[in-house]
């Protein structure tokens, strides 16, 4: 089977801005092509949308305001991770020999209808997910001995990291205190814990091994590929302080790169609420059951930038259809060596890591050079 | 690369039945399980959605209600077209090898949002598709000196052909005259000349060649594949009295399979309106340049049922999502040789063809025995 890579990327600034979604899609699509001359429109096969905005017929609409007239054009959603979702479909189409170059771009508003949960009326009018992220936050606290104060350290170490990327929404740094003091909105919860939604694209453009080589001289392959749905509403789940389909998707896609979560260099984990990002590196195995927090401080301690070198969720902000896209162009430039005061020393693997509601669904990626 | 085949399928009645769109979903899904019992949930990797509605997640929601814990899930949408393009895309999933088994369900309410064209504005306020169906009749009838009256044959024999078909919502038969007499909606189109909007589901389940030889001892292949979008506004469009993109398709598509126009025995094609019956099937090769009315005439007189057997939309409905695998479902049932009163003698090869907004966008799939 042929490899498929990354021949090029486009991201816009996170905001609040009021932009049309049309808009949102064209200007990272525009920041792609500008970021690569090599790029032909005509050679571009397929031109997949990944957003939960509710406008129909994006793709063909993208595609015509880009100038490309491809055989492929649909919208993706799977809320949260769309992007990484279409980002796989994208690679299948290469894979399959039915695409040779494929135009990922996902997008959204800050007012996204993605962002409640309609479908799961056993919480009865609990249907934003700082509900179920407050379960969550409450039944790790309970498993692990786990204080808010100590929860507190994600949010800090991501708005911090966060400054060093120009396409954040987050442009301040917050201390533990400031954390802790924020706005309270359940028991477990406080407004810094959170990821913000907002006004936001990313675009990828994927290619086969020859395509992508002659695009590139700096190539970046997709090596491991995992995907899991366990269900879609969160009460199904078995437990509420792991994260079954990431477990899932990461054994899935580590064992297809042949790697071991060890060989992980750099990686973005899904952190829509401060418990997501110790409860992932468990799920993702890059630390033990219990020790996600360990993990975090110990980076923090010594200012290694490993997980969530640009912020993630907490600090860059979350435009659903375009996050995942967003860790995947991070993933990338940490592999090209090019990402500037966020780079990790060293990195030859990444690894993605983009979940929907509640962890019911997770897709994990590894990338390398 | 694997062969790709059908291993079973499952439709609602089309209707205008106020049903949740999860019900829909469900309802088609729950008949493709019923009608094939070598089938276990536990092997499908892969639930992709087809629709136009605005709910979110609905691939992890249909697979929680199936039964189903799939590796890939996610909604695809491209207007009318959402249900040959998540086919495609369960095709690349699995010529692809990231999976072996493929659940693609399409559904529609009848009150779908999918029917207002909100992104071309060069129509001012005419954003219902008669508007650009309009200007194909106008535009088709003075390129090739046809009459309101001779374009009525359309809707006269799909509706006629409709009434052997279980799952259409047409119930009667009508004369040229009473689509003739039927209320006009613009100076070229009569209620008659359009597909309804309805309820409907449709679902198949796709599979590799192995499996699917091991779940159903008829199965039907995926041999050509073409698709092509060339805008998303008609006004783009180089001529209002043929089809572009579907040419383009069709050349693929017939590329792909080894095939040619004349080795149709019976097709699928996209009649949203009544001139784009005859404009389709000069745009697919299956009849010459503005002779599309005479082969259906011919057809008629003969009561051959090649073209649209099922009843087309005009005579099943056009539950928008639901589509183009109502029309694959019934290519493959006449390739089964099980159609029942809608049988065409000796059909071995098919074809369907599926457009989105004015053939801006189009798939044409060859299916074979």
């Amino acid at each position: 089977m042929t490899k498929v890579g990354i021949a090029s990327y486009g991201i816009t600034k996170f905001s609040k801005e009021d932009s049309k979604i049309e808009s949102v899609l064209l200007n990272s699509v525009k920041k792609l092509f500008d970021s690569n001359s090599n790029l032909n429109r005509n050679d571009i096969d397929a031109v997949l949308v990944s957003t939960n905005n509710n406008s129909k017929y994006l793709s063909a609409v993208l595609s015509e305001m880009a100038g490309i007239e491809p055989k492929i054009a649909h919208t993706v959603e799977s809320l949260c991770n769309s992007g990484t979702n279409a980002i796989v479909s994208a690679y299948s189409y290469i894979a399959s020999g039915l695409a040779d170059m494929v135009l990922v771009s996902g997008a959204e508003r800050y007012d996204s209808p993605g962002q409640v949960l309609e479908w799961d009326n056993s919480r009865g009018e609990f249907k934003h997910p700082i509900f179920w992220a407050s379960i969550f936050t409450k039944s790790y606290k309970r498993e692990f001995s786990i204080t808010d104060e100590e929860l507190a350290i994600v949010p800090v170490k991501n708005h911090k990291q966060a400054q060093n990327n120009p396409n954040a929404i987050s442009e301040k740094l917050y201390s533990l205190e400031d954390v802790i003091n924020s706005k309270k909105l359940t028991d477990d919860l406080r407004l810094l814990d959170c990821s913000r939604p907002c006004t936001g694209g990313a675009s990828i453009l994927l290619a086969s091994e020859k395509t992508c080589k002659n695009c590139t001289d700096n190539p970046i392959w997709i090596t491991g590929i995992g995907q899991k749905t366990t269900s879609a509403g969160f009460t199904k789940n078995m437990t509420f302080s792991s994260m079954v389909s990431t477990q899932e998707a990461a054994s899935t896609a580590l064992k297809m790169s042949k790697r071991d979560a060890k060989d992980i260099d750099v990686a973005e984990v899904h952190d829509a609420f401060s418990v997501c990002e110790p409860m992932a590196l468990e799920s993702l195995g890059l630390s033990d059951k219990g020790k996600g927090l360990e993990l975090i401080n110990e980076l923090y301690a010594t200012n290694n930038l490993k997980i969530n070198p640009r912020g993630g969720l907490i600090g860059s902000g979350h435009p659903l259809g375009a996050t995942g896209l967003a860790q995947t162009i991070e993933i990338t430039q940490q592999l090209q060596l090019c990402a500037n005061k966020r780079q990790v020393d060293n990195a030859k693997v990444g690894l993605v890591h983009n979940m929907s509601a509640a962890a019911t669904s997770s897709t994990v990626l590894v990338l390398e050079k």
